[in-house]
């Protein structure tokens, strides 16, 4: 900073706290990568609670040839939040993330940023911590096993958040690369899970109450065919996520009963794009505060149609916001223009001058 | 950054060029702020030519009862681009900036951000540079005299960028709270433009060939009325820009031809929200490329009604990035995770355990 008479350094309001890639990871080590998902599992499912009030929108996207930029902005009144999230299944062949993410919280009352967080490392663990949140209120009670296919970025978070909230301790892996499944059973290889690599999906889904679904490829795909999935499981499908992207044969979609976060976008991005505009769906959030029911029968099929919406960023990022000042995890960022008086921003220029 | 064995620094993917104000208001000493002016002018002009060729949409506006918090994105197929940007008009009574800003540009070939900047001073230039830009197509050729209403932030940029692209170098200015203009005569005091301070809107119009209006209550006002318009006059209307702010009284409007960036924005968020949706307006794009007339007549009254469009910022942030870069002007944030292997983003966590 340049401490000049001539160039004063920005008051506070100048700053604002900046939550690297670094101080998240050590954020989620402080905290603990359980507890952490415990936790916004916990504060997803608050924000949920609170649906009405909130300012929703489906995600404003970009699409090109190779893959999607999205913005998902949403407000509660009192703080507003969005996400930069880009989504590029070719990434991976180039030595690239398919997903990565930032975001920022302001306040509603200044449009005054507070906070700027790297967000993909984040949102890996708030999708992992939504999927638990839905499991928990529709997954059969019983439930050990969960399928797990598609051996990604995102499987070992999804395992780590199904154990933490839901009690899941054995995993049957399927991935078409036999390398990624290799690499989860290398990342939770002695840590209390019974991990079991399988050939083929319908090994996969042997004896599992809940499946969950997360492959990357941006095409219509049938990962799960209707004969393969039998009476009273919970299917967790999180990676049909945009406009010609799906996992699911339909039929299974026709004997289910099918929850979503936020239909308008769902019905545009997730595995429903293949149904009419009014196949029913329920909305999560209305088993949550207990106006629809959820699981009401053990030989129901439960399916979570996830796409990712703008509540569960926002509510991750207030986490973080609350973890990281208390810790000292954030750096100070001189992003926002603080001149003395408001109206003179020119002098401010002005007296900035070497 | 952590540089054990354990926890390798990331690699240059995972580091985001960042301009912050410091850095951004040293760039503009460094090349002239009229210089620089003249540059976003002609950038801006460049991008409007190819028009057709950008994803366009309205800005995504989250309202609250003080206040409104926008999300600009944009892409040419190439780079996307995206600001964050509030108004809050009662922000300045607390000490605060009415309008502060960010963006960020990415490649839409990977959704890899490749800058994020400051974009509180930047906004502030691109938008004299629009209104410049304007001006150098619709105003009489022999402007040299300006009306300056409302004397803000905004008031000295506007007087640096039509001096720099116009040849104007007399202003006539009204601010209902004469500090405002006793401050923008300070400001630009002694830089050789012929400052006029006016007792009312009627005083400052006098002699003017353009007449920008520039306030920023969040209200319809009549900061001019029809009578006081003379012909041959360019209108410069810049500050009513969100629903139910306007300047103008709407029988300017009839006598006028109406000038806009991007209509489906405009007719929420300009002047002509007075006028039915189907009031007759010109895309200044089509001016800039020949395909539509701009002035056509000594006697006729132009007017641009503004509002500030995604592809200004876009423009500001392709040249900013161009500039910044050879002259060392950014930091470099820790803001994208970026594992060796893209699918281990959980093994990258794992490895950073302390």
């Amino acid at each position: 900073m340049n401490t000049s008479a001539k160039s004063p350094a920005p008051s506070h309001l100048a700053y604002v706290p900046f939550v690297s890639v670094e101080n998240m990871m050590k954020l989620v080590h402080r905290i603990g990568i359980e507890e952490m998902l415990r936790d916004l599992t916990d504060w997803i499912e608050e924000d949920f609670r609170k649906w009405p009030q909130f300012d929703k929108t489906p995600r404003v996207a970009s699409h090109s040839g190779v893959g999607v930029i999205e913005l998902m902005p949403t407000s509660d009144g009192e703080m507003y939040g969005f996400k930069y999230v880009n989504g590029h299944p070719k990434n991976t062949s180039e030595g690239l993330q398919t997903v990565t993410a930032f975001g920022l919280l302001a306040e509603v009352s200044t449009g005054y940023p507070v906070l700027l967080s790297e967000m993909t490392v984040l949102t890996a663990l708030r999708t992992a911590a939504t999927s638990a949140m839905v499991a928990r209120h529709l997954a059969p009670g019983r439930a050990r096993t969960m399928a797990m296919i598609g051996n990604g970025a995102q499987s070992e978070f999804q395992a780590m958040a199904m154990r933490a909230v839901c009690g899941i301790d054995r995993l049957r892996l399927f991935d078409k690369d036999s390398r990624a499944t290799e690499k989860l059973m290398r990342n939770l290889a002695g840590q209390g899970f019974h991990l079991t690599a399988c050939a083929a999906p319908e090994e996969a889904i042997e004896g599992a109450e809940i499946i969950t679904t997360c492959t990357a490829d941006k095409q219509y795909a049938t990962i799960l065919t209707d004969n393969m999935v039998g009476a009273g499981v919970h299917i967790n499908a999180i990676g049909g996520d945009c406009p010609g992207k799906t996992e699911l044969h339909k039929d299974i979609l026709t004997r289910s009963d099918v929850f979503v976060e936020y239909p308008p976008q769902t019905r545009i991005e997730g595995e429903i794009q293949q149904m009419p505009e009014d196949f029913p769906v329920t909305e999560i959030w209305e088993v949550i505060t207990g106006a629809r029911p959820g699981r009401t029968d053990e030989r129901q099929i439960t399916l979570f149609d996830g796409v990712g919406f703008a509540i569960e960023d926002f509510s991750a990022l207030r986490y973080v916001r609350a973890k990281v000042e208390e810790r000292g995890l954030c750096d100070r960022l001189d992003m926002i223009a603080d001149p003395d008086d408001p109206r003179d921003l020119f002098g401010m220029l002005q007296r900035a001058r070497p």
